[in-house]
């Protein structure tokens, strides 16, 4: 194992972050000192500043003291740096929201006091899932709001996508690490030029970012602090709001929810193909089976979500706390987005849908398993693999009257190979058994806490919830609650399922393999 | 299709389930005159002399007509023989339970006179479940008692493999009937004289059966009617009892615990190894990794529910409503008692497991899916399948990061083939949506009552119960509750699930197939 290449790529990774902080520190003060919008509370400057100093150092301290490691990046060594990118990014991530509680000494019972409700918020940004220990989001200071939506934003298209985009000199692992980093399996493949490639993906995430900006700022009353926050929310399919009752606070301006869905529609799909249709290869696109079923489960779990809302009689609770009547344009009005929200995994809420009936839970529990689609920015087990798996069992039921048959099966124009057939499956199981240990292992950790009011609903879904990357779940994590009240252990455990499931499982289970860390 | 030969030979069974009804019938009607064990209601041996008659008339009836089809049975044929065997079957024995609802008219509100509760009570009799409707099974008439039981017994190691042992004539059929039939998969085969090791098997099963009746007459004060109902119920892996409060009615004496418990594990083992003692190979099975899987899982198993239940300071509450201090002693009888009933999926109970803590339910759950193991009378997904999936996984995990080694899979002294790997996982998957979409029906067919209190523990629980024919789960089908007040659709769901489980899906899923249907 190549350690000092590691620590030496992680060197640049801190050092990349603290600059991010620095200039975002930068930038309020500036603000501050112009009085465009007055943050509420200075310390926050402070905290991301100080936090970014931090990183510079940590950072330029590690690329220093590895500046001459061979340049060989095997395999094992990318997974190490992409586990080790989250891991620890994560940890630099949360001190800005550390430092922010222990300036601000004024405040008691601060939502931050503990480095594992931090790096909990950290994670949950940069693995775009959204979960936050904050009930007063809006009590934040807008230096800290912007980071904690940069997260997201960061976290997108992974970090790691943008190191290899951005920083050069990684070589042939440059395309190894891309293997592991680009969510999902991509059939039709991003192989011949990786880094150009890369580059592309990185021009489409921003050229998208500024068009939702634009749209945001443009057409709704959202200023442009909201609309940039709001955007990294979206494009990332994170779910992280400046609001208390998340999108919900803009509920009278139908096109904020309109503008939002569309983007969450977008960023929910391969990002292979915003690149081909700029290449003008539209048709070969919509013949994609992925992009198909991703649409269809959309409308349908859309239909059948609104259909159940309209059908109960029950008025329509919003995040704010108004009742709407549940009447058919508002039902398909809060189905629809929360559907999206859901399956594209971002986690923005507009209603209360913790109190919907059981059809409504149960298809937006099935759709957090799905999520989106492989090589976006959406989690899951992603609409290729659930397709995929749907048509292997088809083909085992066929064999079992007629083992002589034998069908090659396809996606699209690929054929499955028996590898990637078991590969798929495997990794489906595999996120089953998280979420079983995960919810159990969050159930234990609350029962140890007689106060804890942890029933089995809360713990399966806030597992659900984070190994998925959607943010709520029901119950005690629902639509208007929060992860504030768990313990910090079951904190640390739906951490480390964010990043599980944010990397596909494999890039961080490897490392508990003892054969991992052995030099052949 | 040869459908002529299929309903002959569903003829046959018809006509065998009916002369086991007539002769249940007779003996209880000749120990009624002798006045041994005096029946509380005589309707119930009329109804199963009725029953048995209508079972003789009908399988007479499809026999005659179909005497003359040919005698080729294809494996088409065999897994429609198979669906049929326990779909129809189970109709023919809940006409007994029918019946004397309706014989019995004083009684208003009876629990059977609805035939969806007759069915699922005969079904979770044959899939050797022992889900009951009946709050007051103790005012059952002993000969459907018997019954009851006996439905268990024979649904054990299946209608279909005494089928095969008893009626000759199936020729190379009986093998292909022989692998969709044998419980699990079994590595190391039954291949060389099917019908010879059908009747083997029957003969240890057999045995098995009278050294328990003699154990539990012999040195409990349980007569030898109880006696012959529990070990039906414990042989089967079922769990139906002839007591309100299951087992625990016989709390008073610890033998019973103790001679049942050890049935049930030699229940849940693999009927190939009996035979391999018998022949002196007994290092052979001390060898096969599923014993130990097996044994170890029993063993961790008890061990965490026995310290759950001491280190909660509640008292175990006995399924008879008396209250037992969590001593040590008590915590482990109970927990070994429990773990083992539900793990080999019989649902014999003593104590009231739903009040334990989590730790004890997680484990029982978890249990719950894995089941017996295969060839033996137990359910769910087979110890041999999910150690096989365990060490799938493990490999997968090695295979991002060392592509380039293939280590061949062993389970023993087998290699898995790709084919073998890949069914196995396709199976646990099928299980996992079967359990999803059960759960899910049973709750949106509750929802439908607004007066049913289900909730999503209850249909979660009540589905895996099912399909790993377990009988209770927790909370409102819990140890002292009963699935009575369930609606008759979700009865039907779960009997569904029931037959599934037990036929280990494919058998009843390639009906719906309308490649199935089709010659060529």
């Amino acid at each position: 194992m190549n350690f000092r290449l590691v620590i030496g790529r992680m060197g640049l990774l801190f050092a990349l972050l603290g600059a991010i902080m620095l200039g975002t520190a930068g930038l309020f003060g500036a603000v501050e000192l112009l009085g465009v919008r007055r943050d509420p509370d200075l310390t926050g400057i402070g905290a991301l500043g100080a936090a970014g100093l931090l990183g510079l150092l940590l950072g330029g301290a590690g690329w220093l003291s590895c500046r001459g490691a061979p340049s060989y990046l095997g395999r094992r060594e990318a997974l190490l740096l992409v586990a080790a990118s989250w891991l620890m990014g994560a940890a630099l991530s949360a001190t800005p929201y550390f430092l922010w509680a222990h300036l601000d000494r004024a405040r008691a019972g601060h939502p931050f006091r503990w480095f594992i409700d931090c790096y909990f918020e950290a994670m949950s940004g940069l693995t775009t899932t959204g979960a936050t220990v904050l009930s007063d989001i809006e009590a934040m200071p807008n230096a800290l709001l912007l980071w904690r939506a940069l997260t997201h934003w960061l976290g997108g298209l992974g970090i790691v996508v943008l190191f290899v985009a951005v920083l050069p000199g990684l070589g042939v692992g440059g395309k190894r690490l891309f293997n592991v980093e680009a969510p999902g399996p991509s059939p039709e493949g991003l192989q011949p030029h990786i880094r150009e490639t890369a580059r592309w993906l990185w021009y489409i995430y921003l050229a998208l970012t500024v068009a939702q900006v634009a749209l945001l700022w443009g057409l709704t009353p959202l200023d442009l602090f909201d609309s940039v926050c709001h955007t990294f929310g979206t494009m990332a399919t994170g779910g992280f709001s400046t609001r208390n009752a998340s999108t919900g606070a803009y509920a009278a301006t139908p096109m904020v929810d309109l503008i939002i869905v569309v983007f969450m529609v977008l960023a929910g799909m391969n990002f292979n193909w915003f690149y081909k249709v700029c290449k003008g290869r539209l048709a070969e696109v919509w013949r994609d089976p992925e992009l198909r079923a991703y649409l269809a489960m959309l409308t349908v779990g859309s239909a059948l979500v609104s259909y159940a809302v309209w059908r109960s009689a029950d008025p329509i609770v919003m995040t704010t706390g108004e009742e709407v009547a549940s009447g058919l344009g508002a039902s398909i009005r809060q189905g629809v987005f929360t559907t999206v929200s859901i399956q594209t995994t971002t986690g923005f809420c507009t209603s209360d849908f913790d109190r919907w009936p059981f059809l409504a839970h149960g298809v937006l529990v099935l759709l957090m398993l799905v999520g989106g689609c492989s090589g976006s920015t959406g989690g899951g087990v992603k609409v290729i693999r659930a397709w995929a798996a749907f048509k292997i069992l088809l083909a085992e039921i066929e064999h079992v009257f007629r083992p002589q048959v034998v069908r090659p099966l396809r996606l699209g124009r690929t054929v499955m190979d028996s590898d990637l057939k078991l590969g798929t499956l495997a990794f489906i199981i595999g996120m089953a058994v998280l979420f079983v240990g995960g919810s159990g292992a969050v159930m234990l950790l609350e029962q140890m806490n007689p106060a804890s009011e942890c029933n089995y609903t809360t713990a399966a879904t806030a597992a659900i919830a984070c190994l998925c990357t959607i943010g709520p779940g029901l119950d005690l994590v629902g639509a208007v609650q929060n992860y504030g009240w768990l313990s910090g252990s079951s904190k640390a455990v739906l951490s480390v399922l964010m990043v599980l499931g944010r990397l596909e499982v494999y890039a961080i289970i490897v490392l508990l393999s003892p054969r991992f860390w052995r030099d052949r």
